[in-house]
């Protein structure tokens, strides 16, 4: 795409999201190195040809020479203490993340004093694996990537970060934290809830019902699958906004089920459903042109083109 | 696998399942022919080569003359008449049907006097699409087959039901009609009802949500893509089994809601449903052996292993 060098990026943590960064930055030409907690997977990215490492102030002192970007790649709740030590010790790296939620991590940076040079980020990629083991590079090929456009950001540290999802594969979806939470809400943490719900109701009919257990049922629960830790990082986090929308879902489903009962039918549910995929199915992506980092307003001007399907797909 | 001539089909209703059984049993070396109500079904089948008519009481003529096995490949609303029409020209014809839902189709069965050679099915497979476009005859390979085994069940149709199943690549569920129903509400119509919930959920979020939408919605909404027609076909008839299961998962989901409005824990939910979606990961297929059509209490033996899992490979 471009013959300028790539800058540096620091990943911190190399499960699935973090270690596939790893690779596909690696892949694309950056200069990338990584901490991990544990060695175990710290060993396994090394066995790879990765540097990682467990020595977590070394790996920022590295970054802050550098001016590497730094990607924060582990679950909510690790999240403030790696941003007390990026306050000390890299405090003025451009500094993204690529949790599940942006809320949240914002008020954290926030608190921490590194608002200026920070920019939210969430692939919208993963497979119900996790660590290091299930990582590749193409995780993020044709992807949507999610970056933040919330007042204070500042061009630099965005257009890295935007340049780096593109350069592994993804586009990117301008977006501002909280309606970021609301939409993933929507679909990524109530997919699982419902996953989850329907892996109990199925396994509650025994050894009959999941023997009998086809496409719909396998399709309906591939969620349930993850490891219930990072499904709990993964929705928790999100509690308001997951309560919005699991409350609504209530709604809908109690209102159904009366009809059901009162009735025989699901008409209402079953309409709305299937206009819903069709909604889904028909969505087209559009390229957002126009807007220039900087400019007055630019930010609100993302915001508003992401809002409304509009994606990038070059650096603007 | 036989070098015994294969025994002709006649297949009522060439969607989806009925079209891909007339190609199966087609490929299996099975006379067959069928019956469509539309025209437009009826060519589109004879110019893939199948003889199929849209003249009802000479294709069942046909089949009488033939001691073909007869089998009723429409959604349930349209089975009544179907039997009718049996009952007047092909009454002694073994009989089976591919309906999705066993116990009203075997109170129609009985409401009309064909009791004694009919054998419910249901072929657990399927995909979003339907009609004749959508068939295949592959579609029923590596599936479960389950197969009616309710008091009165006689050797003769039966194992021609059987023998079908295997030969489509299917292996077999023995099941009483009763235990299927309430098996297929938990891992078929519950899976559609919680598909078309989540799609009007994620819908409601708009383009960006839509937009931001990956694996997680993509495969929960799957089965949303579904005619509505067809999923009210497929899900209505089974209410008393559905609601039952609904009412389950609406306590499920909302003693989840409970959980994270006062503790910002999902905690119990992610938990069960990842033990239900390691069940139907780790359930194993076992072969049922040991048991012969018509020995004494054989019903009753093939329902309680179907029941504990139990598949027939083989025609005993």
């Amino acid at each position: 795409m471009t013959r300028d060098p790539k800058p540096p990026v620091c990943v911190l943590g190399t499960g699935l999201i973090g270690g596939s960064l790893l690779r596909a930055a690696t892949a694309a030409g950056y200069p990338a190195w990584a901490y991990n907690r544990s060695e175990d997977g710290a060993r396994a990215a090394r066995a790879d040809g990765f540097e990682v490492s467990t020595d977590l102030v070394g790996t920022l002192r590295r970054a802050a020479d550098a001016d590497a970007l730094i990607v924060i790649a582990v679950p909510m709740p690790a999240v403030d203490h790696l941003l007390e030590l990026i306050a000390d010790y890299a405090p003025n790296c451009p500094l993204t993340d690529v949790v599940s939620v942006k809320g949240p991590v914002l008020d954290a940076v926030r608190r921490h004093g590194l608002a200026a040079r920070y920019v939210g980020g969430h692939p919208m990629a993963g497979t119900s694996e996790s660590g290091w083991a299930a990582t590749f590079p193409e995780l993020f090929r044709d992807a949507v990537w999610a970056v933040g456009v919330d007042e204070g950001t500042h061009v630099d540290p965005w257009s890295r970060v935007v340049r780096l999802a593109l350069d592994c594969g993804s586009v990117v979806v301008p977006v501002l934290a909280a309606e970021h939470d609301r939409a993933v809400a929507r679909i990524s943490h109530l997919p699982h809830v419902l996953a989850e719900a329907l892996a109990v109701a199925g396994a509650a009919g025994g050894p009959l019902a999941l023997g009998l257990a086809a496409g719909s049922f396998r399709d309906g629960t591939r969620v349930a699958g993850t490891a219930p830790d990072l499904v709990r990082a993964i929705c928790e986090p999100n509690a308001a906004a997951l309560l919005e929308v699991l409350d609504d879902t209530l709604t809908v489903l109690t209102a159904a089920r009366d009809s059901l009962r009162a009735d025989a039918s699901l008409a209402e549910l079953v309409e709305a459903g299937h206009d819903g995929r069709q909604d889904y199915e028909t969505a087209k992506r559009w390229s957002i042109t126009g807007v220039t980092p900087g400019d007055h307003d630019w930010l609100a001007a993302f915001a508003e083109a992401g809002r409304g399907g509009g994606v990038l797909t070059e650096l603007p």
